[in-house]
Parts: C-alpha cells; sequence; structure tokens
C-alpha cells in the first residue's frame, strides 16, 4: 500500500521474560520462533505491504547497534531508526515519527506496531490490518483489538460497539480484576488492546496538538534527530492510550480472531498461544519428558529431566533458570528487582 | 579400640543421584555436607575410634585415584586400599577384607560401612556403633538397625526381638509394599537396614564357610591382592544379607534413633533428613525463593529462581538439570537409562 507506513516501537528494556530476557537483551531481541527475532518478525509480517523506506523503527539510543544489525537484511534506511536518548512511554516516540512521516508524505497512514509482540497467524494479522488501514483512512484512529480468549488481567480491555458496520470505541480499562476481566469475556463487547494502532499521520497529529500540546509543540515542527535530541529531556513521559486514545472521539477499532497474538508479558501469556503436544506440554531443547502434564520446558543446550510435573513453567539458559508455577509467572518482575538490589 | 577394624565399601556406581552422581562420579565421591565427600565423611566419622592403619577400603580398580586421593589426609596406607576388578556385590569385598584382618588381628572385630550414606550426628552414631562393638564381641553379626521415620518402600526392613537386653534379629524383608512398610511402622519391631555391619572377623569367616564355601574357598586362604586379581571372576555376585545374614543363627541388631541418616538412595531421601527452613524448603546455591514450600533446590553457581512451588525437588549442574515432583524422584533411574540408550 503505497501511502502505507510502520513505525515500529522497539525502546523496551522488559524483563519479565526473564531470565531469557535481560537489559541487555530485551523481549523485541528474542528469538522466539526460531525464525528470527522478535523485532525482525514484526518487519518481516509486513514487508509485502509496506516497503523498505516506509519502515520507522523508534528505539532507545543504547540499542544502536543491535536495531541496525538486524534491520540490514531488510533494506531498512538507517535514517529510518530514530534514537531515543531515553524512554518517555509511547506519546513522544508516536508525535516524532508521524511529524517526520507528514512530512514525507501529508497522505500517509501509519501502523504502530510493537516489536516485541508474538503473532503466529501472518495471514489473519494481515486481513485485519488492511481493515484497519482503510477505517484509518476515513479518519479513524483505530486500535488493533484481540478477541480475548481467557479472562486475562494484564492487558487492558476496551469496549466496543457496532454502529453502521464499525467498531467504535467506547472506554478503555486497564488491567481489570478477574472478576471483571470474566464479565468482560462474557458479554463479548470487549477486545484486548494490543497496543498495535493504525491512523493517518495527519489526524493524529491534530489530536496530539488537542491533548498532548506540548509535545506537539516540541516535536511536530522540527522532528529532525538533533533538533529532538535537545527537547528531549523536556518531554513527559506519557502512554499515547491515557493520552489521546482515552479522549478522542475517533477511536475505532478492529477485531482480530485467532491471530496467535501474544504481548509475551508472561511466560504463562506465550504458553497461553503456542500449540502444546497432547498431554499440554510445550517443550524446547534437550528434554526428558516423563509424566508432565500442562508444563512448559524453554531449555537449550543442557539436558533437562522433568519428572511429573503440573502447570510448570521452566526457563533455561546459560546462567540463570526459572521454575515457576504457570499461574505466578507474573513474579518474575519481584525476582529482576530483588536481582537488581543485589548487583 | 584397639581391635576394631572399619571395612568401608566404595565400590558402587549409583546413579539414582542424577544429575549430582554420575558413572563418572558415583555418590560416595560427591560432597553433600560441604565438609567432605561422602567417602571421606565416612572415615571422618569413625576416625577417633579406629586407627588410619585399622581402616580398609575396598573399591572399584577403576576409582583407585579418586579414593587414594581422597584418603590421603587421613594416612590410610595405599595397601588398605583393596581394588575389585569388577563388582560382585558385597559378600565376596566383606570375605576378602575379613580375611586380610584376621591374619592381621585374629581377634579383630570389623565395622562394615558403606561410603555413600549420609549420616549427620556422628555422636548418636559413635554411640551406637560402640554398642554394636560390644555386641560384636560376644559372637554376634550386628546389624545397624535405623529405627524407622517414615513408611520408606526403598529399604530394607528387618524384624527384631529383644531378648535378655539383646535385640535379635527375627526376619529380613527387602522393599516392602507401602501397606506393609506402614504396619512394620507402627508395630515398632522392625528397623531398617543400614547396610552397616558389625562383628569378628573370624564369625564373620566361620559363617562364609557354612553360607557361601565357593566365597571362603577362593579368597580366605590367600587374600593377596595378586591372588584374589586370579580368581575374581570365578566368585559369585551376592550381597552379605541374602547370603549370610538372612541365613545365620547369630543376627543381632542395635537400633540407632534420630542419627540423621539416609542412605541417599533418592532425592526424597535427603530432603527426609535434612534439616528444613519454616516452610519445609531446603535451599542450597544461589536461589531466589517466592512463595514455594517444601522445595528442595540443589544449586550451585547459577540463579535460579523458584516461584510458587510446592513438593518440588530441583537439582542444578554444569550440563544437566532434574526437575521433578518429589514423590516421584524414584523415576531418576528412569532418565538415567534412558539417557544411557541415547548415548
Amino acid at each position: 500500500m503505497k501511502n502505507l507506513y510502520a513505525v515500529i516501537l522497539a525502546g523496551g528494556a522488559g524483563t519479565r521474560f526473564w531470565p531469557l530476557s535481560r537489559k541487555s537483551k530485551p523481549k523485541q531481541f528474542l528469538n522466539i520462533t526460531g525464525k528470527g527475532t522478535l523485532l525482525q518478525e514484526t518487519v518481516a509480517r509486513v514487508k509485502t505491504e509496506i516497503k523498505p523506506d516506509n519502515i520507522i523503527v523508534v528505539t532507545n539510543a543504547e540499542y544502536k547497534k543491535p536495531v541496525a544489525d538486524q534491520l540490514r537484511r531488510f533494506g531498512v534506511p538507517v535514517k529510518n531508526i530514530l534514537l531515543e536518548p531515553s524512554g518517555k512511554n509511547t506519546a513522544p516516540a508516536i508525535c516524532w515519527a508521524a511529524s517526520l512521516i507528514y512530512k514525507r508524505n501529508p497522505e500517509a497512514v501509519m501502523a504502530v506496531l510493537p516489536s516485541d509482540h508474538l503473532i503466529l497467524n501472518k495471514t489473519k494479522f494481515l486481513t485485519a490490518l488492511r481493515q484497519a488501514v482503510e477505517l484509518a483512512q476515513k479518519q479513524s484512529l483505530v486500535t488493533f483489538g484481540i478477541v480475548p480468549t481467557r479472562p486475562e488481567t494484564g492487558y487492558g480491555y476496551i469496549k466496543i460497539k457496532k454502529v453502521k458496520n464499525r467498531w467504535n470505541v467506547q472506554k478503555f480499562t486497564e488491567k481489570p480484576s478477574l472478576a471483571k476481566a470474566n464479565k468482560f469475556l462474557k458479554t463479548k463487547q470487549y477486545v484486548w488492546n494490543s497496543g498495535m494502532f493504525i491512523w493517518r499521520a495527519d489526524v493524529i497529529l491534530e489530536e496530539f496538538k488537542k491533548y498532548l500540546p506540548k509535545i506537539y509543540r516540541l516535536l511536530s515542527m522540527n522532528p529532525n534527530p538533533s533538533a529532538v535530541r535537545r527537547v528531549w529531556s523536556k518531554l513527559p513521559a506519557i502512554s499515547v492510550d491515557y493520552g489521546i486514545l482515552e479522549k478522542t472521539k475517533k477511536g475505532a477499532a478492529v477485531r482480530a480472531d485467532k491471530i496467535g497474538w501474544s504481548d509475551l508479558g508472561s511466560w504463562e501469556s506465550l504458553a497461553d498461544v503456542l500449540s502444546a503436544d497432547r498431554t499440554g506440554n510445550i517443550i524446547k531443547g534437550n528434554v526428558i519428558n516423563l509424566a508432565c502434564r500442562d508444563t512448559l520446558v524453554w531449555g537449550d543446550k543442557r539436558v533437562i529431566a522433568a519428572i511429573g510435573l503440573k502447570d510448570i513453567v521452566i526457563v533455561d539458559t546459560d546462567d540463570a533458570l526459572l521454575i515457576c508455577k504457570k499461574d505466578q509467572s507474573q513474579k518474575v518482575r519481584d525476582v529482576v528487582s530483588k536481582l537488581k538490589k543485589h548487583t
């Protein structure tokens, strides 16, 4: 699609996937599928729709080298890699990219894509993306919604309502209680907020002007990297969800069903999306499994013997090992903060 | 005690403690307590009672070097290390040692001690040993019995009966069913067979002559190493329990209570004897424990995060990892045989 651009967000330092992800190797640089890093998979997924010149990657200055190395095979120009001097959440990154894209092409539609999510069904993803682009061309701010499959409490939910063949956004609820999540699941009026958004550059810039005027003022006039570096420290750290999407009247959604999406926010969320064997196990590596059920073993070269386990997550790396009851994989963040304290 | 000798059996190739124990590093060479290998601890436990010249170690020829290295600090003479050309169970080893000891000292009492068991309470062990020596001096074949603490089905049980201040052996039962083990536990007439035995050298040799005449004939006349090597292949492989103790009329026992004994036949048996923290965990190594209960983590240098586990055994080594439901730790042998098949 000629006017379509991708803005890939690759600045995160997510460690909830410890011990596989580390500060020095955040989620987007992990190879989960065996086909490439999550960042590379994000580019590969859209490369039939978006030419390399139209792919913008926003990352942290620290990750300049791995990002450039990983993008080389796709022909993404180095000038398309935008380096944030520090993390400021998503709104500044998106405003910066939108401003640059608008200067290049006032007709541009941009797809904002996190680089650290898993999407297993590319065909279904692209079908939903095309629907979203169509909606975006009609001035909507489109959230790429995921039809929920379980009462996940770690995600954001969006209440949507169909009006004349179009899903309008009604309300955002971030990380609901389990009771609420269950209710949401039953009513079928909710989708998960995937963090993927599709909109025209000019439309989102208008909304920045209205709802986040400081960010708009500091970035939209002169989005050249040297100018952005000078003002960066003055920018507020805020998400586009909170700063614009929860307020705008232009919100719409597409509903993507069974695209095998996971934000990889926890090991459990990976286990939910990968296909298990007949006894519910997902096993990678050199593993001897005796009578385990519903267990995820993420190994590498070392021999791992797993005996009689149920609902356990095992992740083995060279220098660290995680063994976790599946429904407590959110606590991995506590491990990471303990490790930080001691080192 | 001047006439007391130790015969330490160090030829086993036990792999039930995989992945810590391997064929190249069997149980007796593991350092479980942090104070020395199990072999060294076996020697250290008796060194106040038995002088180095009176300590005989029987091992497999393969293990000559590690055994000699580990005994050096105790001053055990190299000629006291008897090298079996192949494993023949316990009876030939004991007959060989008894014959040598008898030649040196016809008054000798010998304590047969496996080198791969754990005994945490040395003082109580020595008290029971002294009782056993006293009984042995009166011509008894004394089995060092352990007062059972649980209905373990992996051990041998001995029915004993008190007659004039002396516990007589009535019957051996090897590896009973759980129902039987429970019954044994309730009657309080049973002890576990620890595999430690105390008797006079002349008395046991008489019993060899009577019950295992072939072994007696081949070994007792000329127990010099070169002569033993020549006849070794002709010897039957049989245990002293089965070959003599289940038949003799001279059987007696001491009852050792709360000496912290484990034969380390499984990881569960180690967990049973080590002292746990208030939530039932036993943890060694660089471990972050979040909300685990009744779990054994046997780590080394790598960071191990254990989250929300219950009744799990984790053993981490350089090249292999075991994660096992505690009550299924007997299945470790299946892992070892699978590994053998594949390599």
